[in-house]
């Protein structure tokens, strides 16, 4: 159990990617780590690209990076609705200033340019969103997975394991 | 790189539950294996419950209990096809009497059955095929997880930090 005692906050909405979302929260659990899916409101319920279903446990209006270790945000088109939340905004920008881990995979970067995070930062995306990835301030690379600090990005569900592995990694006491 | 060298193959047919197929096979290649997905033919296609593809790298007669380290079976209604293929039988009775490490979880029993490996085994299953467990001489408990020597079984989704833990340790060193 490396990661005993860490809560981490999956953000979840509908068309989101399948196992872009269900892998890292699983392999999270596997290592000890709690994991709360945060969605509108506690109960919430969301579907996947392929209809894999999701009920958040919070919402985001619970969420407060003093009360977890870490976020992590699936692709697929939940970025482009959870984009739209001020809380989930907040939050993500808060957990940034606070230095803890934050995970973006595929589209989750739409997330990460409207929490307005990305400037002289080193990350990748999906490549469909490169260019909103590079007007926002990012240094893009096309890489399995880029670590700058506390963020964390991969391109797509075959960078699932290099992904998981540098969340964790980030993760350790 | 925990493990480096080893080479799983997983047994995939249509309608076989999403996460319980992509979840192990992506853990396993997080930990360094290589893993190799065995349909009816290399190309051949299959799709999950929800519509995930599936790719086949190799073919059933492929299999040969000498060329790999272990094997793991999905559950949703795959092992309801799987178990039609004698060359699917075969090599599970073979990577059995091997005493290489066998993964099944949820309706994955039945492929074991038609194997004929679980005559006074431990192990677990969904609770749906209980019956046809314990008719094919298991030792049936409920539980999240059960190994009895190089037999690992699970029961549902909800299991899986459990089940990839536990075949990863198998596969040790």
């Amino acid at each position: 159990m490396e990661l005993k005692n860490k809560k981490i906050a999956a953000l979840v909405h509908d068309l989101y990617e399948d196992l872009e979302l269900w892998y890292p929260v699983i392999r999270l659990r596997e290592a000890g780590a709690e994991v709360l899916l945060a969605g509108e409101k506690p109960g919430a319920q969301y579907k996947s690209k392929h209809g894999i279903p999701a009920i958040a446990d919070i919402g985001y209006n619970d969420l407060d990076k003093d009360n977890f270790d870490g976020v992590i945000i699936p692709g697929g088109y939940a970025p482009d609705k959870l984009r739209r939340y001020p809380d989930v905004l907040a939050f993500v920008k808060q957990t940034d200033e606070a230095g803890k881990p934050i995970g973006i995979i595929c589209h989750a970067g739409w997330v990460t340019i409207s929490a307005d995070i990305l400037k002289n930062r080193r990350a990748t995306s999906v490549g469909a969103i490169k260019d909103d990835m590079i007007n926002a301030g990012t240094d893009w690379v096309d890489d399995a997975v880029v670590v700058d600090k506390n963020l964390v990005s991969s391109r797509t569900p075959a960078d699932l394991p290099f992904y998981a592995r540098a969340f964790i990694q980030l993760l350790q006491p």
